[in-house]
């Protein structure tokens, strides 16, 4: 099971992540794209990213905004899975 | 701009609907699939029917359950459009 950040660790975690805000155990980004077929292209991109780290955000569509919230449940909290994935989805 | 329904012709469109429930000025509905990858499938397949109808549920996806959500902004509550749509999307 993936460990629970210490509060130091989510702290600097978020400082290398592009508009994700700490809301109890989980992160959260809301994306806004031109419209909803660009909204959906990068829900997939998303959606390519969290199965191949089998780590899935939950994810929210209004039109052309798309939240995403990230917590590894299994572990109660924010691990380095959710700090890792919200990289990734960053660089997309 | 689309007329707002009735409560009569709300009652009887919910009818013709499979699952889905009354929410206000909008109707809902929660899908349960095998797993995220179907999930996203049915996603997809939504956002096809949505972008065709000009007419966007809001979408909820929560690994393997995906929440839509259906009302017309610019009516203020619910039309023939939202009712066609889920019609649409129960044929999927």
């Amino acid at each position: 099971m993936p460990t629970l950040l210490s509060e130091n660790e989510i702290v600097s975690g978020l400082k290398e992540l592009m508009g994700w805000t700490r809301s109890g155990g989980e992160i959260k980004k809301t994306v806004e794209l031109k419209d909803f077929v660009h909204a959906m292209g990068f829900v997939n991109s998303v959606a390519l990213l969290a199965e191949k780290a089998n780590h899935h955000p939950d994810i929210d569509i209004r039109w052309n905004k798309v939240t995403l919230a990230l917590s590894t449940h299994s572990a109660g909290g924010l691990t380095a899975n959710d700090f890792n994935l919200a990289k990734a989805i960053d660089a997309l």
